[in-house]
């Protein structure tokens, strides 16, 4: 997606040699006007899916999630949890998820309430590296027997596993935009 | 706000005494059409305040800040994040904050790059309890230097300090429900 890759260009920062900072407007200040744009796009891809939910995960893909339900006639949102609290109960379905990131073990949690064989779901998050994340929540998708009816994420970093290993398993897996390389502070996109 | 006062009635449940669940619509599965009537209700209550940043928490009030940018001329978003992550860097605001629901103390932080004595704030969470966690939100926004034009929870627990703290304090703060007491399953508001 031309826009995605513009505005990566524009405000990205590069840390570290393969780490994208898009925190300007992706995933800590949050330019809602823009990510509603990522939204319709994504909308648009799996508008005769009959998306009836979409399933994110804290903290990150809250927002994407939250203006993509507009656009799928209103679809509920759930986000899996990083932690357990004290409140979410022993009803919860679970996923160990090793993050990229931080390099710790956590685990995502869901309600079992919120998630059934009733459910035909997109599964959106913000960023795709390793896929750690989208694999936990496949994983606990299909303890609640939904149906996954595709995945979306804004940016994929394609030259890491994530991707590969997700389109492998057979998923119908939308990145709005693929990294394939960066070099001397250089982005390439596929 | 009666909409939002019928909604916690209809699908709100009580747990050991004091706290409400209402995670079937506004912090675990989240209504996003729903959700966007109560911002709208925010949004009208401060719309001659030249809001042009509206300041969250993960994970909670990003959903309900994020359906908020759209009816505050598109106001960009910045969450606070719980936990220092690898990426985040050294240039932040940070804030030490006790939750009530986990007892755990927690150090909330937000990259000095996204608030700043330009900014004009709404700050926006989807519970008040103790007030902790607006507590944290206010003190890193005047390390900033930024001013707090308003303040908006969609529900506040009246049977506890923090709205008080809150008003005593000055601040101009819109509570969409205000519970005042659960005696007995039954739930009070004010």
């Amino acid at each position: 997606m031309k826009l995605l890759e513009e505005r990566i260009m524009k405000d990205g920062r590069i840390l570290n040699g393969n780490i994208v900072k898009v925190d300007s407007f992706l995933n800590h200040q949050l330019d809602i006007k823009f990510l509603d744009k990522l939204a319709e796009e994504i909308a648009t891809y799996f508008k005769d899916k009959s998306i009836n939910k979409i399933l994110t995960i804290e903290a990150s893909g809250i927002a994407l999630a939250t203006v993509a339900s507009k656009h799928l006639d209103d679809a509920m949102v759930v986000f899996c949890k990083k932690q357990k609290t004290l409140n979410i109960g022993d009803d919860v379905y679970e996923s160990k998820v090793e993050s990229f990131t931080t390099k710790k073990n956590y685990t995502i949690t869901v309600s079992k309430k919120f998630l059934s064989s009733e459910d035909n779901l997109l599964i959106i998050d913000d960023f795709l590296a390793e896929g750690n994340a989208l694999k936990g929540l496949i994983d606990v998708s299909k303890q609640a027997g939904a149906n996954i009816a595709g995945i979306s994420v804004a940016i994929e970093k394609g030259f890491q596993d994530g991707g590969k290993i997700i389109r492998e398993m057979g998923y119908d897996l939308l990145s709005l935009a693929i990294i394939d390389s960066i070099e001397d502070g250089k982005i390439s996109f596929r």
